[in-house]
């Protein structure tokens, strides 16, 4: 017996009015579908997994690449169409999951309770159903002695039906067999002239198959993204989810309200997070370290004991020990070494560095290789680029680089060697050498009279 | 006939404890009177604008200016006495909407819902009520056989009285005629010596006038500002509805809660809002646009697919496919132009750049205009002040300045030209010129013996 | 009679999953316990104030200092067992207020009144109780004919006592001599083995000594701390409640949930603070400044009418009329003058400025003195450090220091001396000095060809 899942992603969704097909659409950086793939696969219960694209179906696939098999649904014609789609690719006896490609919070407890409970049940089919304060726009539950009688949609549901509060999520568990069965049984002959996956339910009643309803408690789980208000307000239950969690497991945030935090983030005990802070990807977060605030990461590794304030970190890694910040900016691969320190106004890209290296203000360093117990001047700069390609810098162990030195790339600082401040350099420099190029110092007296200065610029 | 609003401004709202006159203090950085202003025109369907001044009034004034006409209260006798100042400015017959001042979140569809109800039910006299869950501190609507009898103050109401929840906003609509000779029975005679706008109810009840509520169902519009924390929870309301409104719309933010959008501010579709952003004034945020974390932006055009983070834009403009930021600051007209990297720790102000330029790292261009393709080494600055006056420079297409170079202006550094790395210049630049002004660099070795460097500095 | 109060911070809190013993943990920055301690203190009515330690006690010594008496509690064998240990340090008669050292929210309001009304009532015993809508996991309050008659603990509780929404809030005022009394009385015969201070309820009760209880109406107030999402909890309740405080003093805040303000900060009146702003410490806001958005100040004094945003000032003093940032870095003891300005990418550190110093741009300095009148060039910076020790610089009145200037440390630039952009000084200059230390510009022209440039990098 073969469990397979169908995500139901083909649809365009118009009211995000955006160009992304409404599954893609990122939820705290990562897409909606990635959450129902990657919850399907937590949840360790699936064989297979099947997502039926259409509208725009590159960008969903460029999304979850191999983790899938595609259907493919050309003409939008309903969700059960959409199902119809994947016929071919589900050929094993079993049992398939059907879930909206819309509903990222529905999550792998959700997904695992509600298989056991259709195989404990041994369901047909089982509907996932959940109450709502105000159900209206929903599917109504109409049951009678307690069994589900029909599924009612809003438009077609008496008075008295519409007080019913227990609604359809969309969600539903069906045998293989009577699935695609019971979809040829199914027409579009309706307003919208499309198929509607709901109708199995009164082909599979009218059978006399066993069909129940697996109850949602945590409502909020099945919310679908309908508009791009919708999605913050799934974002915001998210938010306080996955804060919540971190708390709990000893991680302390200051206003966390103001603190956003990616689904796929890791932060380990007694890390601080400040406020106005923002860590999104594949980001890790190590013991002890203190981050924020306004600080912003993405996709980066932060070592244990590392202190960061009011900077930006993106795609690098910084190892332990080491502080970053404020208004310092780590990119594109970035590796800062142990017992660092990356001050104010500091820039580092595509470079790594030694142990106890120090930029403590206002310096550029770009394509370096940088050693050990390097101190690197403020308003110092890699001068990596002539305007057509970039350049490295390398610099030994031990060096010294004086302020506001440029060092014209490719060029070689070898171990020890110090550079005076103000120097532009365009040759290489040898072990333990000071290397300089500056003018003299003149001093013009008597150049402040009856409170003026005498111009010195050019005339 | 003629349609008239009265906007009651004279205050001075103590309880705010500020040095503005209440009306004047800004919400979302826009005065609270403005908001009354702007949706009295929205609404369309007012002849003209009448505010009653007193307390600072110039400043108020200042705020308005000719958009509406001033009366004048001199001393501060009550809201009665307010609307008499206005007798001679209202001549002609017709209808007047009497509205305090510190109700900012009357919105144009109050005002013009109000008003056809009023015109609809051939009313002498619309009072505006709403219903609130805690009516404590306004005055009730008593009504006999569902029919407006009187307005009782809470201090004269009876216990059962004050259990009305159905309260006087201080909202008015009433014939021009009637009002002013209503206003000419009232007396001052009551504990503070006020003459109170409310007393025109029992006068025109008692001439047998035709009077009835418009009950306002969103209660939270005539929210008053007494103070500061009033003031915060009225914006709250507005920044809500703001941010739910371009979500709606199209426009995505991650962690709304932490955006704060001023009223004016114009947002297109497909764009993204990142946390921690501030957007105010007349700014413009074009198409797919990605702004923030952690960015202000006042006053300035934001072009189309433009990207800007952990940036400050001040009274600018960026052009389409720019990038900002992290850390950089626009202001004071700087126009950047299409295509351009504006990166961190870069200032620009009253500046304008031609297509594809950079400056992608520390430096600042003051009072310069510069041509296409250049590109602005990092730590280079525009020398724009001799300590008493500004200078301009002129940068022409397809310059190449290196790093850490002063042009020290008034300079003109023509097209094609390249400035070496570590130049400070103070002549103009030809067209295709290479203009260098450096030390060569001199490598003295053995400058470090024995895990010691030898002092460089003076003694 | 003497009155003592006893705070329980000797446990170790495992909950919070964090290196700090849990009543040191910091609440916006500031240790819980010290909030407990201060607001003793604040009451004015307790003679004494003994704090029992054990689990890292050095911590929680450091903390409290000489503010308050230590009892040791080594092994940690409950809460009656903690209060034992006092028993040498309460020697005169009177009472003592007993308090768990977790509870940040109780305010001088709480223990005032609660000891006001143990001394009205003339009771041997008061336990603070408070009501919980959700009472599970409490002691409820058992009362006959409306007195106190027993705390019976969640486990013990009959399904009608469970109902109870009257909960201990383990809070007590007890006479000193009958509590160490009914200590000596009370057992660890129980499931945990330990001693439990509620206890000695049933010992007094059994000796018909005078016990009722003291509702407390806000019961958050009484909230304990078990985990980080607790103290989260906590602290959103505190900074509401701070915050409000300052608007209603009128101190305007613009999206004031993103606003973080410390406990002990001061701000005067008609301060406004932007959004995603953070301050702590002993800060001190001045009357008319503007702070924000995206500031962080900590332990610093801000003055009248200072403007600052986007900027980190640490353990700093700027006088009246500056302004500062965006993206300024303030620490270690600066102090900046009045009517200065400290602009974009400026670090500053202990260091003093005159009035009327501007350093607008891209600049570092560190461990100078300035005088008035002073104008420090973009790109400047005081060469302060050669790789071993820190040197001063002087700088005198008047001075005009160019841009990308280097001031090599130790160095004395006198009054009225102007350096020249793009220098580099070793030497002292004297009064009405110009020093300079470049080379002259060179133009290389038809250094452009065919649209290439040609390479100035060394081969």
């Amino acid at each position: 017996m073969k469990k397979y899942a169908i995500i139901l992603a083909a649809g365009k969704g118009t009211r995000m009015k955006t160009e992304l097909p409404k599954c893609a659409y990122p939820l705290l950086k990562k897409p909606m579908i990635a959450y129902i793939v990657e919850n399907l696969y937590k949840s360790t219960v699936i064989d297979e997994l099947i997502t039926v694209v259409g509208h725009k179906k590159q960008i969903i696939k460029d999304i979850l690449n191999s983790r899938v098999t595609y259907a493919h649904q050309e003409e939008q014609l309903g969700t059960g169409h959409a199902v119809m789609m994947c016929k071919d690719l589900i050929k094993e006896p079993g049992y398939t999951i059907i879930l909206p490609g819309d509903m990222p919070l529905i999550d792998e407890l959700v997904i695992k309770d509600a298989i056991q409970f259709h195989e404990n049940e041994n369901n047909d089919l089982t509907v996932v159903s959940t109450k709502l304060n105000d159900p209206s726009g929903y599917g109504r539950i109409i049951r009678v002695k307690k069994k589900l009688q029909a599924i009612v949609e809003e438009k077609d549901a008496t008075e008295k039906q519409q007080e019913i509060n227990e609604v359809n999520t969309g969600i539903y568990i069906v045998d293989n067999e009577l699935l695609f069965g019971s979809l040829d049984k199914i027409s579009n002959n309706n307003a919208q002239n499309e198929y509607y996956l709901t109708d199995i339910v009164k082909v599979l009643k009218k059978d006399n198959k066993k069909i129940s309803t697996y109850l949602l408690k945590k409502s909020f789980k099945a919310m679908g993204i309908n508009d791009l208000y919708n999605l913050s307000q799934a974002e915001s239950i998210l938010r306080h989810e996955i804060n919540k969690k971190f708390m709990r497991s000893g991680v302390a945030m200051i206003n966390p309200d103001t603190i956003t935090i990616g689904d796929n983030v890791v932060i380990e005990q007694n890390v601080t997070i400040s406020p106005n802070t923002y860590i999104t990807g594949n980001s890790i977060i190590k013991k002890n370290a203190k981050v924020g605030p306004s600080t912003e990461i993405h996709n980066s590794v932060i070592g244990e004991d590392v202190n960061i304030k009011h900077s930006l970190i993106y795609n690098s890694e910084v190892k332990a020990n080491s502080t970053v910040g404020p208004f310092a900016h780590l990119r594109d691969g970035a590796i800062i070494g142990e017992n660092n320190r990356i001050g104010n106004f500091v820039e580092i890209k595509k470079s790594s560095t030694g142990k106890t290296f120090k930029a403590s203000h206002l310096a550029y360093i770009g394509d370096a290789e940088i050693g050990n117990d390097v101190n690197f001047g403020c308003g110092s700069i890699t001068v990596n680029y002539d305007g057509v390609n970039k350049y490295k810098t390398q610099i030994g162990d031990g060096v010294f680089v004086g302020c506001n030195a440029n060092l014209i790339a490719p060029i070689i600082i070898d171990d020890n060697s110090t550079i005076a401040a103000g120097s532009t350099l365009d040759k290489n420099v040898p072990k333990d050498t000071l290397a300089i190029a500056r003018s003299y110092q003149v001093n013009k007296e008597n150049y402040f009279k009856n409170g003026k200065r005498i111009n010195i610029k050019k005339k």
